[in-house]
């Protein structure tokens, strides 16, 4: 259970702004703050079937947009090379590590 | 025009797996292979003000994709510091030197 929590997490940081704003409502509550289904029911005033199918479909919805667009696949990538690089800088002088790495800070944080 | 085309082109790239097959199909054959509207009427069989139309919403929605996840924009910050990161790089001795490219190479080319 908790890697299924880790990877929606990850995937609702490339993905939420395609959600719709229900979608983006009860993997809120539901995943970041450890709403129970019940509890997510009780505040919307829905089912709480209805809420398990709306939670199913955000996943399902996560899911097809990884395999169409790869956000966190790529950004595992570029975190693993970023890594290698940061391992290559500290082999260099003390200047010319610090100015690498730097720029790979930059790197790592724009995504 | 041609700014408007190379900028469609590189939305293009990113975000072609998000849009329908006819958006696909009419960008395609308007933007990179140059048909005409009335070209592209005749062969898809519908009129010239329908092909304009889903052209318009199909710019429109690369539009709205990149205002929601900026790859296009991230992807040019990231090329930015992956070409600063080439020129300490140039600084370095050959050896280093080559080691750095190799891995900035596939980091250039994870997108």
């Amino acid at each position: 259970m908790l890697e299924k929590i880790l990877r929606v997490n990850a995937l609702y940081d490339f993905y939420q702004p395609l959600l719709t704003s229900k979608q983006q409502e009860y993997l809120n509550l539901y995943y970041l703050n450890d709403f129970s289904l019940g509890e997510i029911a009780e505040r919307c005033q829905v089912t709480r079937q209805a809420v398990y199918d709306n939670l199913k479909r955000a996943e399902g919805a996560l899911e097809a947009f990884e395999k169409k667009l790869g956000l966190l696949r790529k950004y595992q990538a570029r975190l693993s090379l970023i890594s290698e690089l940061r391992k290559q800088a500290g082999r260099l002088s003390v200047e010319e590590h610090q100015k690498l790495n730097s720029v790979l800070d930059k790197l790592e944080n724009l995504d």
